[in-house]
């Protein structure tokens, strides 16, 4: 994806830190979508899976980093999972995309940094899977490595990103809580003329409808007009794509990766990923044209597992009817919108290259409209 | 796309027929999004696209119809225009898709009507181009024919449409304001779970970027959870897909009909489609399963017209780059929705097959919803 | 796809009628490929497929009809197969593609007719699906129907082929031989310049890959430089595309149907689909601008019906591994070549419209140049 | 793409060197197609492409390359060129895929390296991008990165490509003859069992439709049953995917790049680009399971350049119509197959990792096979 220097000239005047900023929407009693969520309303509620970031904050210019999401922690590439890729927009350079559509698995962690280290990330990949025991003669590996680019605050022509960077987001991932804003892969972007980064979100199904999770976790660094839980936050901050002054770019991207442990080959899996679109456009994003928008989604279900090696010619699965796909396209929907807008939540102001300022979201004011709305429960 | 037949049970509950409901939802001073309409707020602002309706209401059991779309008033085989098409959820019979795909035009009127009557349908867009004067020696036609599912109010299984009536639909077919509601191809249609039908919008952009226009029209016939301009409408009135009764259903299909007057080409125009589902989350779709979720995108530049013959074996066209699309993309978001909210003001209660009766939106009760979020400016 | 009428002006020098044409093009030792055939060299083959032909050949002008493919004997709507559709180019009108590659299932016979017949074959499909029994709720029909245009030598813009054809075609559906050549769907076509039409072929694999049987059957009606068992017939006839006098068109389309008794879903039947145009290939075609080849592939693994209502939510399935698809991909491509090359050895000298006739291939000439290239082990 | 390592077995009874090799296909008067060739019979026939390769052939075991594709001299991200992808089979991993199939163009190079090198090509393409002179302020690179799996002869896993080394082969690339066989990313190749490479070939299309030339350049690492000008050599020499003792494998890639001076868009260069991989169907290609088989395709045609800014919106294009694209899908299709026949003349035997031999196609006894079959015209 594409950077527009030009493009947050008003932040200055709108926001300034808010000691708020820590809670996550929910905790506001801002109530997104019709769903329950999980236990930690995050992607890790999916069990097994595991985020992991490195934060790379130092100097005056270096605002970047990387996060790791891992379907299971075993060890992938001999236990690939069912996987689909869809590209909402695709300016950008999602590593691994077409093997993942042929083969409809994954067999890698998955990777978030910025649009000038896939490269370094791509070899970061490929050696720790050459390393991991039991894959000593693997000659082809498909790293999955997505980006944003947080060219605006980053220096990221300096390419700061280090192969070590990557292979410690993938060590210290982990389950439960996921931090968000900015950190990891998240340090550095944007969201709507606000400080983005990583966001989380998950959502838990009724049993009758088979008490599936969905979670999603996001790379926010796109824009439109901000909505939060549909109220027109941007309109009302004076502060969107399209404005009267039209100084505010749309460019920008955003990577979803969404988990799931329902059982569903790739081909379900397609259609859950092109729902987190529909989250996304909910939020206020427009997929403009300089974004890279690209749903990774993958599912858990260990009886889905492709081993690398097989002494059987076949194998036996069970899988989710189309017909049962419904409720988990909604829990996808719900759990990106609310993923982007924890994003924006939780990631503070940031100071990065040339001095230049991204405001973190002004969450008081924004609680404000949204009670003006009578959009939010308590506050 | 596929319709379910317990679904309705409680609308009896909610609504009663409104004297209001004729008017658009921006006369009530619902604002969608931030740009400017064109001056009859429907697809035919785009210069010279017409629309056509052919209502079939008759007997108990008849709710059907068929509707309309020409890009232009000439001789669409001859002088065919750039079009993509783009599947948001393929649950549907979208006939022509694969050839508008591969060539990137089209060559007929676009028709909607209900997903049996595809076939007759084809037959008289075959029959209608065979005839023109200037075709007398053509022998292939891609006729373009969408539908969504009217079985619940319309004996389907009658299959009452006839050619004559596709014809008269084309026939009929004219610029300016465009009916609205329950009529044509929206006759029987529902949508999270009120009476659907036909609605339309446009966007003007500013001159700064253009100028251009894009208009849509839908026939709306999905589910989900309803937002109007952002506020949880469906959730409000306990009428929602996923409640906790779980009786709602989200299936069913949206077509979608965008038109613009902007010079791109069909590459852009697919970009351009895909965000018409934007527009549809919007309003709480969410593409379930059983939902034939289309997009027919075209062009009406005349620059850009492909003539069916030519004597020199290049064109030479002015197209917009890349990097001027993002207001577009906006355009069509914004359009699809009021199109769709506007579909659901103008339907009135239907009753029809087997005595069933669907309520239309009850517009009283979703103003005073509007109002205490704060989400209209007069009422 | 698209007929160009200026084409066969050479063909009236080439051949004549020739006594041996009822042989396949295996009876003459032609052997193509390296895998053996099933019994019957022929799509029947795979268990259970059926194929019925409605032959349409009267007055001096019709000559076109209608081929149907059942993927078994029961109610397919009720019992549905996997499925997938590949466009090698989409210069044409396959009816039923996006439910197809959404669903990944067909849920009607797959017919195939001419051109501007697909509106009425949907219609009969439609028809014959509602009206059968354990079908009389059903509201919703995704009719697959292909078509290549035989508008040369059939009057076309007459629109001869009926519902009751199509109903006809599939009613007179039976497994074992099949006839090939000028019947069915491939009465009227034209392929390399010469009488095309209705072919088919098989391959069974070794059981150590697995003892599957693959089966193609094929609507040949279009161009390129013809090579028979990869010898340059074409050439050495001076009768191809892009010959010094460039009089030759290669437009046309080819319709090919794979079957399958192999265990494989809707993602390895799409890869399977791909690989049937690398077949085409092989016999000389070039999948020009003006034609509409689309492929169809099935699997009727008895295990992997659809049922279209279940009571339970999920289905157990046993699937062939991606790893084991390779010897399949070889049976679809060498079955495919065999299937046109056998169309054209079966298709007998044809006049109709506008008493334009259109000569068989010249066996003779054929297996003279066959022989003289060593590529034919009897004679 | 993947490789097997019990692949080879039989290859060292079957070949020994032969001083003929250097020569090429058609130098032996095999004449593929009926289409001339351009003045090299090479990509850089097309006016101002340019080839440059960087071989790394030293100790036992490495035995791998790189070789850059370059659609001008100039600076390519200043001046992008219309571009397509199309894949033909995906078990590979092109980097660069779904911004070129957003944008429809390529901004930098093709390189082509082997399997675990695509991050350092990468970094070294991104890298080389970011200090050509005019890009100072350049923040986001879609380096397009194709590979083929070289592990059976070459220590893969080592990764001995470097960034200097992809940097040399632009540095490199040249006009007129290029070099083919084991070169560059040919170097450690292998092809339908026998030594395989780099591969290049052109046509040239008569004025009447058009003038245009046509290249293609190939990497070639795959399998099936070898056909030479629709000859069954492998066959013949027994040496063949599926043959009796079953102990050959088709797995492996080919990576296919064609370029053309017609005035051809994106959407008609993903055509010729599908077109390609017929090409490979009849040298006897079947696009295995585990062979990364992707096209790029691009268009040099100077005012078709895409000016990565411009102070107007809009670009002004001369187009050829679809219609006349058929002669550029036969250029392709003539052009890849007779690129990959030339990959195998010119690839010398090689030895590599752990002592394994690769034996270069016998020409001689390939020779006389196809004077047996009467397919060559002088010997």
């Amino acid at each position: 994806m594409r950077i527009i220097l030009i493009l947050f000239l008003m932040v200055g005047l709108l926001s300034q830190a808010d000691a708020q900023q820590h809670k996550r929407a929910r905790d506001y009693g801002i109530q997104i979508g019709v769903l329950s969520t999980g236990a930690h309303n995050a992607i890790t509620d999916v069990a097994g899976v595991q985020v992991g970031h490195q934060t790379l904050n130092s100097s005056n210019h270096i605002r970047t980093g990387v996060t790791a999401i891992l379907p299971h922690s075993g060890n992938i590439f001999q236990q690939k999972v069912p996987a689909a890729v869809y590209v909402g927009n695709g300016f950008g350079k999602l590593a691994g995309t077409t093997q993942v559509q042929e083969l409809g698995n994954i067999e890698t962690p998955v990777i978030l940094t910025n649009t000038l280290s896939i490269g370094t990330a791509m070899n970061a990949v490929v050696g720790y899977t050459l390393q991991q025991p039991g894959n000593e003669t693997v000659q082809s590996v498909n790293a999955v490595v997505g980006e944003t680019n947080d060219g605006y605050l980053n220096d990221i022509r300096g390419r700061h990103v280090t192969e070590a960077d990557v292979v410690k987001a993938i060590a210290q991932a982990a389950g439960g809580p996921v931090a968000e804003g900015a950190v990891g892969a998240g340090t550095g972007t944007v969201c709507f003329g606000f400080k983005g980064g990583i966001g989380t979100s998950s959502r838990l199904l009724p049993e009758q409808v088979g008490g599936y999770t969905v979670g999603v976790l996001v790379q926010t660094n796109f824009g439109g007009v901000l909505q939060v839980n549909g109220v027109p936050v941007g309109k009302e901050l004076n502060h969107y794509y399209m404005n009267q002054e039209l100084k505010d770019s749309a460019d920008g991207s955003c990577m979803i990766v969404v988990a799931t442990d329902a059982p569903v080959d790739a081909r379900n899996l397609e259609r859950m990923a092109k729902r987190a679109m529909l989250g996304l456009a909910k939020t206020g994003g427009i997929a403009s044209n300089g974004s890279g928008d690209y749903v990774i989604a993958f599912s858990t279900a260990t009886t889905l597992r492709v081993p690398y090696t097989s002494e059987v010619k076949t194998e036996t699965v069970t899988l989710l009817r189309n017909d049962e796909m419904s409720p988990l396209f909604m829990a996808v929907i719900e759990a990106t919108e609310e993923a982007i807008i924890n994003s924006l939540f939780a990631a503070e102001t940031t100071t990065g290259k040339e001095n230049r300022t991204v405001e973190a979201l002004p969450v008081k004011k924004v609680l404000s409209i949204l009670k003006k709305h009578n959009a939010i429960e308590r506050y």
